[in-house]
């Protein structure tokens, strides 16, 4: 057994993505303490920093320890009560796992299902919200296994007329395009670190409004996770009166995630907007010069995830073999009902610039005409750089 | 908000324990995606490593992607169903814990209690499982709140001879003192990565037994966690007929892991042991010089954790202060009915050293001083000598 190099690799898939230099050295700082005064100061950083992020000044913001499936977890254990109504909104893989924790919270769960590739329908989420008392409308802002968007304001809001208390899922939302839990209004709103802030995976960001808290601590039962409890939770993150043992936390990989906060609001949270915009534009720009189709419509589609249609007589997971093999490239397979059918290309955070979006277009036509698809490269890089130059 | 630079720090507390440098340096490495050929094999090496250092051949052992207690809320949640018996010994905080997660699995529990600083007492174990059916016991190797080891040999034999499930929390013991699954015979058994491994805090290695897989799999109910329900946990782990998706893997945590696995065989099992065992002596020795006492009996004391009574008329919030303070040196404090009346000194992993102790005994005898407490630092410092040289 000896140490692991990593070999070189770009990533483009659907998180991680790729993690500056700075990020991580960042990680490799010496460990403290959890309790050391210097550690209680990154945490009010960080706490405060997540707020500016998600525009939530008056949500409690905290990352926890886990990765992003543990946001996912501690909203809907935290939330649910057994017997309590949830309206689950279902179009990719992570509505449905929302669904299976619902489930497993003893809630009553009314699933309200659209086509992979489409964006969740407020209408149809009406007449779920209308038929009864619905303690919880959760839904994904940015489904990462489709690569669409969904009206989180809408969404919100119908929560709120009905009484409902709002889950947002932004894991691949946060930091690539608009999050703004106040002007939703939502209860809990959750993120990961490794797909457009360029941490590396491992923690999950997540914010609880007043309302969301108070429903917790008025709870009839005790939430079913431990390690999860935001009674316990707040009160190791809480800055006031001292901080209660709970868990350890993991030390180096909060230094890297306020590395990246650091480097995200250096930049400016409109800049890194822009970015992952205008780096999407060329992208989409040179995949359709190249014979390629998007799985979703315009108006729904995700800057930072691209799914793309894999064109008839491609094997799909050669040209990912390809791509990884040649140019030390990865993108990412579909899941479920697109295994085998769609690519997702990710330009997250550090992998959203311009050399990324030249890079893939290279290597994917490399692939592709392996397969016999041939695909007019220099027509599709002239169209990218129409995009990227002013 | 600027990059955070962490101040200078000596961990002798419960963990973390000091990160060597090249341990810091494996953290940095380049983040990969968790479906690279390249990181399928480091997990399998973390897989096997972690088997050869629990000593547990027939377990299937994973390294869970949050701290230690998502070992002991894995281990607990996966065993226990609505309705089933659970004997839980507590002998300090950690005991406490299992019971309070037992209850949330639905769980009749039985909790045997004894004084914090005692060992289980394997007979009181046994009355509590001749009483019924139990399906679980749940026992701490080693209470990291009070410093005491407890027989894992003997309650585990226990455990089947009324044909019960074990778990043992090993947070503490793996990698400080003997922990050996297969001579237990022990069903699941977890650790945590900063503490005797030295690796940052972030990470649950855990083993399970044949026994309980089949328990696991033979649910009547879903496991009430989603991120730790080791049905879809095993088959991200698992390597034959490939991986199916459930987490994103904690990538640059896991990297650190693996450098701390491949350094502790590097040095040997058997040599980190002794060199534990070793500088226990010594400081043991020197705090005895200086006129202090343990709260543990010596048949019972950790090498890793020496729980130390604060001697009467001696502020104990002031003397770690004054340490964290004048010598960079962070000591424990006590946990609950212990607050205020102990100090915790962490000897673990990289911090386990003739130089960690001497500092210790220098430092301590300082803020002693500075308390009207007269310690004799030279003669303290001469004991712990003759414990270290031949």
């Amino acid at each position: 057994m000896q140490s692991f190099h990593p070999p070189r690799r770009i990533l483009m898939g659907p998180g991680p993505s790729d993690v500056s230099p700075r990020v991580l050295a960042a990680l490799a700082r010496p460990t403290i303490g959890h309790l050391d005064p210097a550690f209680q100061s990154l945490m009010e950083e960080i706490k405060s920093s997540l707020g500016r992020l998600f525009n939530a000044p008056d949500h409690a913001c905290v990352p926890l320890p886990a990765p992003g499936t543990a946001g996912m977890e501690a909203a809907i254990m935290n939330l649910l009560e057994p017997g309590d109504r949830a309206v689950i909104a279902i179009n990719g893989a992570f509505g449905g796992r929302m669904a299976d924790m619902a489930d497993r919270a003893g809630a009553e769960v009314t699933k309200v299902e659209f086509d992979w590739g489409l964006p969740v329908d407020p209408h149809q989420i009406e007449e779920a919200l209308k038929s009864g008392p619905v303690k919880v409308l959760a839904f994904v802002h940015a489904e990462t296994s489709t690569g669409v968007r969904s009206d989180a304001a809408t969404l919100c809001g119908l929560a709120r007329k009905y009484g409902a208390l709002s889950i947002v899922d932004c894991v691949t939302s946060l930091g690539g395009i608009t999050v703004d839990v106040a002007a939703w209004d939502a209860d809990v709103v959750y993120s990961g670190t490794q797909k457009c802030l360029s941490a590396p995976p491992g923690l999950s960001p997540i914010a609880l409004s007043p309302r969301a808290q108070k429903a917790i601590t008025g709870r009839k039962t005790k939430v079913r996770n431990w390690l999860l409890d935001f009674n316990l939770l707040m009160s190791y993150w809480g800055g006031e009166g001292g901080r209660t043992y709970h868990h350890t936390a993991p030390i180096n990989a909060l230094y890297g995630l306020h590395e990246s906060l650091v480097a995200l609001f250096e930049e400016g949270q409109q800049a890194v907007m822009v970015r992952h915009a205008r780096t999407h534009e060329a992208l989409a720009a040179g995949l359709e010069a190249m014979g390629l189709k998007f799985l979703v419509a315009e108006a729904s589609r995700l800057p930072q995830l691209n799914t793309i249609l894999v064109p008839e007589g491609v094997d799909e997971a050669a040209v990912r073999a390809h791509v990884l093999k040649a140019w030390d490239l990865e993108l990412g397979a579909g899941l479920g009902p697109l295994k085998g059918k769609v690519w997702r290309i990710g330009l997250m955070g550090s992998s959203a610039t311009p050399w990324h979006v030249r890079l893939c277009l290279t290597a994917l036509a490399e692939a592709l005409a392996a397969q016999g698809f041939k695909a007019d490269v220099a027509a599709a890089q002239a169209a990218a750089d129409a995009k990227l130059i002013d």
